[in-house]
């Protein structure tokens, strides 16, 4: 049965991509963190919608899972198997097309890297809004399916937000599709904003439209410290209320401080150490911002003693540093649990605060080093020490989210990892409601078996 | 039978909310057009989501239809009934809440207005960065129904991107909630994006919770004169692309400017007439952006003969009232047929150059007057001379936009008036993905029947 689902599938895509021997295939099996593998029947790389939907059909008849892969980097195991699917790669739809310079608009395959269209729309004297640490392998389908986040929500919002135009293939094989897509486009449900964020579950995304924003010239980045985590989040709130500018607000720690000065050698922002830090970047088309960031510093009364601001793009480059490069020096120190969730802006000091005696009360030994995008209510929690599959710390963590009222996951998904949390997270009647969407779009649960729902 | 379902409804919100006498239902039974009209079997107004729960159960047991209703300042036939349903308002649930300073949240009963939410939000120093004509009549819980639009979606979006959270009701009573809602939150599909633009047939929202936006302080309009659509259309886009404090991209020709000097006796903008008119609003919260502006429409070479700007609040509004006032002294000329349309932004000045000639060709007596938001792709194409009931001009029109591969309906909706139009305008395959969704959460068709789609 599957040697005819195998063949058919090399009759679709052509020999030379449909790989199923398993050194070729492993590479799609395994994910970024290396904590979720399973084998794969086969590995489909299509080069067109057409072929996407032959797949999808021919799957479908033979009862076998796909898993739609991008650039294989999300967190939480929604794009590689769990055993047996097979995995639909959209590599090699990366094509970049139609940039309409004049409206600010591109389509892209959903292959394309973050990156690459980062580039393209560059070029043109846009941006595309979006920008995260994987943009040189995260692909903007992958992107699109997990409503991918990043550092700049706070001002652009996320994927969804970008998103113009569509096309994707459901499990029938019909091709649905608004291309190029319009900002205002009241006919009917919100088809693409339902497929973002929906995890490879309900159809296969090959294509979207962006629409891109204006390319900010003025750039100025600020790292402020503060005494305590209640104090840095009233003043996010403040600047992000006071500055139409605000591309990025985000809080970090001065334990993580240490490591980034001990692991990567970048310098401390100041002299003074402070608890919490905040770091700032205001951006504009038209005139420097930096005189208005100043302006709100003082009106926050901060200590010029615990202030650095850069405009320069060597000071911008090394004061992000000190947030960028947590995710490497927190590799360094050991393999971390990696929690990422949000909570409602009044709870955000409180689960700064209260994250580690959480996970202190699940393990004693443990150590805890958050930090995240303030501005957005998204808190990344590193929990190290314990062992990779021992769950104690995480269930820690995620149980103080759900009583703060957050969401057990901001800006990764639910993918495999978290499935057992969704219900607790959404409650029954909300969960039955998307499963209703699922069985109807998907009866036969070919699409990503495995992920957002339990079976 | 129905006289069984009204007593149960009676049981559920009092004798004093649940309206059968003819002249107490007369105002919910005609919109606000006086286009649309059907008899109510009943009017309810329940004053709690656990009401609006026990309605839709009666209503569905006894295989009533269920219109909601907010405002009823639709203008697409969607909230009032065909004849029979119950009307459910939502105007008793306009309880506004729980608004936090300091992140710019809001949670607000579907019944509160948009003039009492903007009136909250600038007490606290935000604004709901949504606004429209209708605003003290128009609710929040209709406005998200319909994702409604209006004049700064180029800065900040539609009602769906000021959703953070949400309450809804399924049909079989279910309650399903997100409140307060965060920013960030991949947990599941986008159920609340999904009910914005849904028009009422999946679930009945109860409450939203709001981002608002910063407050901001400095704005300048100016009114620009240029040769032709094409001009006016680059110079927007230039303008969005140059200047992130761009707010408003209205658009309105020399047809429209001499109806507002005739019934309205608004002063020209500037003495010399050309035949379409660009007005920008640019606004700012740190610095006035007027010299911005300026120089921006230096860089455009504008003649300064066709140029007026204007940075205090008498000027703004007088100028303002060029673009507002179509609406007023369209109906002075008779009763409009009135399109709201948008096209990818490529296709703008053609649909604003081809508009009339398509009119003319169904109707050679008609007179054709355009505006709108070039910002968004969105033109408003109002038809003088055909009889209301003369469908003609509207078809020339809506069959143009979809040469230009555009949408019948960019603001307004599909409600009533345009489902003949859905599957030409989406394609067979798109609306069959969305009755799927509409067969899982309704499958007796209770909620809003006859709207979106065609029986």
């Amino acid at each position: 049965m599957t040697d005819v689902l195998v063949a058919a599938l090399r009759a679709i895509v052509g020999d030379d991509h449909c790989l199923t021997d398993p050194p070729l295939r492993a590479s799609y099996e395994t994910d970024w963190t290396r904590r979720f593998h399973g084998n794969a029947l086969a590995v489909v790389r299509p080069g067109s919608a057409s072929e996407v939907a032959r797949v999808l059909v021919a799957c479908a008849d033979a009862g076998v899972g796909v898993v739609s892969q991008g650039g294989n980097t999300g967190l939480v195991g929604g794009s590689v198997p769990r055993g047996g699917e097979v995995v639909l790669s959209l590599l090699r739809m990366n094509v970049i097309g139609d940039l309409d310079r004049t409206a600010g608009e591109v389509t892209v395959g959903a292959g394309a890297t973050l990156a690459a269209v980062q580039a393209a729309a560059q070029a043109a004297g846009w941006e595309v809004g979006v920008d995260l640490g994987a943009r040189d392998s995260a692909t903007i389908g992958g992107m699109m399916a997990t409503n991918a986040g990043g550092v700049n929500v706070v001002r652009h919002g996320p994927m969804r937000a970008r998103l113009l135009g569509f096309e994707a293939v459901r499990v029938d094989g019909a091709i649905i599709r608004r291309l190029p897509g319009m900002p205002k486009d009241n006919t009917g449900y919100d088809l693409g904003g339902l497929l973002a964020g929906s995890e490879g579950t309900l159809a296969v995304i090959t294509k979207v439209r962006l629409r891109l924003v204006p390319r900010l010239r003025y750039r100025t980045v600020c790292v402020i410290g503060f005494a305590d985590a209640a104090s840095a989040v009233a003043a996010a709130s403040e600047l992000r209320r006071g500055l139409a500018s605000v591309l990025a607000l985000e809080l970090f720690t001065d334990a993580g401080l240490d490591l980034i000065m001990r692991h990567a050698s970048v310098a401390a922002p100041f002299t003074a150490r402070t608890p919490v830090y905040l770091l700032v970047e205001v951006a504009a088309g038209e005139a420097d911002p930096t005189d208005g960031l100043l302006e709100a510093l003082e009106a926050l009364a901060v200590d010029d003693s615990s202030v650095a601001v850069a405009a320069d793009a060597a000071g911008r480059h090394r004061l992000w540093q000190l947030r960028e490069r947590h995710t490497e020096v927190m590799n360094a120190e050991g393999v971390p649990h990696k929690l990422d969730v949000s909570v409602p802006a009044a709870r955000y000091a409180e689960l700064v605060e209260r994250a580690h005696a959480a996970v202190t009360a699940a393990d004693s030994t443990a150590r805890t080093i958050v930090y995240g995008h303030v501005g957005d209510g998204n808190l990344h929690i590193n929990v190290l020490g314990p062992a990779p599959e021992d769950e104690a710390t995480d269930d820690a963590v995620l149980e103080l989210v759900l009583e703060l009222g957050g969401s057990v996951s901001a800006e990764h998904g639910i993918g495999v990892a978290k499935v057992g949390w969704l219900v607790r997270d959404r409650g029954a009647e909300t969960v039955a409601a998307m499963r209703a969407i699922k069985a109807a779009w998907d009866p036969a649960g070919i699409l990503n078996p495995g992920v957002l729902f339990e079976d």
